[in-house]
């Protein structure tokens, strides 16, 4: 291929590290590989046979609505079901505050298109989502990070990084990805507090709400912003956008997610999307709403909460059993992940190399770190995941990596001790 | 909704036109209206009896392939059919050459993200396609429009335009959308020379190709790139992109389109559209697999043929039938599309007005003109979709139309009599 080419393009993909993730899952598909690195919901929980039904339904309807061309949108009944879905947790949503997108990354580069110019400022948690730093990362944000303790994003340092004028806040208030944190509820009022008297958007990315497996749901930013718009506080109003999915409570192969927002800020999105793909799968979102409809995600989910909660609790109690006391680890109340820190003097990537050897696989922290955003931390960190391994891999995986874990300590000690 | 947001917007969406052709398509759902707006297939074509058997097999395989998360790149199998698929018309692609998009659409906004900085010209055809414009604007492209005639681009006034320096080429040679019209043979070879000589890339937009209703196959632009470059001429090498789509000949509701590019180039793009939606649904992308194997794709594109000729020729009998001879039109050899030519002095818009009042839509010429780019055309033309309405409709639709084409030719007659 040509150098004409490469003096072509644009800086959008300089600096862009192709995403850590994707590479490292191609090494760890070897058979004998245990990984803790992807973030995929379990295979074996899909509800294959639902699907089967709601496909032979689909298609027998007429199939110029499945197969056809849609509205930008979204399938309107699907809409609605979110709608009404997510009132139980109270969103208060009509239909057309809602925009199906395809999964929740095309919400991050619709919100990155929409709101990012080059040189603005992004505020995110430390650590923070990869894929959201990618979706940014395109339209030249640059970060402002906020660190992140066991009850979330630490509201205590947030004014002097707003100081700063990010653009926007991006935060994951459940069991986060990767910290596997949950926001207090006392920060996220504080939060919502802070960002209306700053006028300053927050979006918050909600993929594993659902996925909660002891304590009670907390309330979504969105709702406590709706009630200080109520008591008429002279802030701005409608400050929240919420994002969420199906990827992990259906399937993640449909590509199918949503944005809660005030509906001229769903017109902006619209027009944002016609332009970025028409519009999401037809055929997926249909199948979607009969798989999903008649009461049946509820049920399905209550399913994947039981699966998923013994896969962290095995986790848990491996990790109890192998693991020196030096390293630590979150205890998630939800969600995929969990999140360690090795002993100082540590170092993650080099733990990723000699786990391998030992056939187990997890991700290195530095990659949930915006640019300049205490990537040091994340040398000491790894991010593991406890939903897509059956429980006796979980088991043998957390054995193997405490075997390399622990061969790293004891070069380390020596060290120390001389 | 609050001004806080409205002031937080980036430029991206000042000046985007929400697309015309779907605002139009909301009047004109009325099911008295005879659309010839929509650039929709036929739905009775649709092979959904094959989509039932293909759901089925996919659903009866381990089902953690298609409702799970995949690869960036794309179903390997799919992408591995399509390289073969487009060998039968020259061009010579390995799997690694091919990345599965969102619809051709999203092949266009990757594009636009890599190629396109804010300033930079992009040269396209006067008139082009409208969702090609809606996917560069957002990056701040500026055009070059270069005017077409029935045999497509008109190549002698190329050069010219070269001069401005624009970044890339968007040129649609088969079929054009909206003109109907085909890129004749002599000029793809004088195009391509010329890209070449001026190391300016060309994005080859091919939605269409497969549906020619007459005459022979012409080849692919990528294809006589390859041929220069075979012939070493000096030039820059690998200048095509490829973009083409199943959203004609299988289904759009798929939303499954491809690039056709060398692998630095795709590597590129797929870093992109890593950040934009992780990956295309797995699920449409088996199933489209599935659907498409073993030689069907073939045998359906034949009978999407037979349907769509005998379409565009009660279009073309009814236009003879109805219309003044004032007004005249391009005799497309394949596509969805032709191309009407108003008397001079006659309004394309306000004939719209008055067509949805004889319950009859198409879309006016205007919307497929880049800023500053022979719009004073656009005025005079419209697009008549042929594809979409079964037979009895279109000859009923364009009597109804030449009904409003006559009243207005009537009112301007006096004028110039006077």
């Amino acid at each position: 291929m040509s150098t004409a080419w490469a003096s072509r393009y644009a800086q959008r993909t300089r600096g862009i590290k192709s995403s850590a993730i994707r590479e490292l899952l191609k090494i760890t598909q070897r058979p004998e590989v245990i990984s803790f690195a992807g973030g995929l919901p379990a295979s074996d929980v899909f509800p294959t046979e639902r699907f089967r039904e709601a496909c032979r339904k689909v298609l027998d309807q007429p199939a110029h609505l499945a197969l056809q061309y849609g509205a930008t949108e979204g399938y309107e009944p699907l809409r609605k079901m979110i709608a009404r879905h997510i009132a139980r947790y109270g969103i208060q949503a009509r239909t057309e505050n809602v925009l199906i997108t395809s999964g929740s990354q095309q919400a991050l580069d619709l919100i990155g298109k929409l709101l990012i110019n080059t040189g603005d400022r992004v505020l995110v948690e430390a650590p923070t989502y990869l894929g959201a730093l990618q979706a940014f990362d395109v339209y030249g944000a640059e970060y402002v990070s906020v660190p992140s303790d066991e009850d979330g994003l630490r509201t205590d340092q947030l004014e002097a990084s707003l100081r700063s004028g990010p653009k926007f806040m991006y935060v994951l208030p459940n069991f986060q990805n990767p910290g596997g944190t949950t926001l207090s509820e006392g920060r996220r009022h504080e939060l919502v507090l802070v960002a209306d008297r700053y006028g300053i958007p927050i979006i918050e990315d909600d993929p594993y709400g659902q996925l909660r497996y002891e304590g009670e749901h907390l309330t979504p930013l969105v709702v406590l912003d709706r009630e200080n718009l109520r008591r008429d506080n002279g802030y701005s109003i409608g400050n929240v956008i919420y994002l969420s999915t199906f990827s992990k409570t259906l399937a993640p192969g449909l590509r199918l997610g949503w944005i809660v927002a005030p509906p001229d800020v769903i017109a902006k999105l619209v027009q944002l999307k016609q332009g970025a793909d028409l519009h999401t799968s037809t055929f997926a979102q249909i199948v979607a709403y009969e798989v999903a409809r008649d009461g049946f995600l509820d049920e399905h989910v209550k399913l994947i909460r039981r699966v998923y909660r013994e896969r962290r609790d095995v986790m848990l109690e491996a990790l109890a059993e192998h693991f020196p006391p030096q390293v630590s680890w979150t205890r998630p109340k939800g969600g995929l992940f969990l999140w360690v820190e090795l002993a100082e003097g540590m170092d993650a990537q080099r733990l990723f190399e000699t786990a391998l050897k030992e056939n187990v696989a997890f991700v290195p922290g530095d990659s949930f770190y915006a640019p300049n955003g205490h990537q040091e931390a994340g040398r000491r960190h790894l991010r593991l995941n406890f939903s897509a391994a059956p429980p006796e891999q979980i088991r043998e995986g957390i054995r193997r990596l405490s075997v390399a874990v622990k061969r790293q300590l004891d070069e380390l000690l020596p060290l120390a001790v001389r």
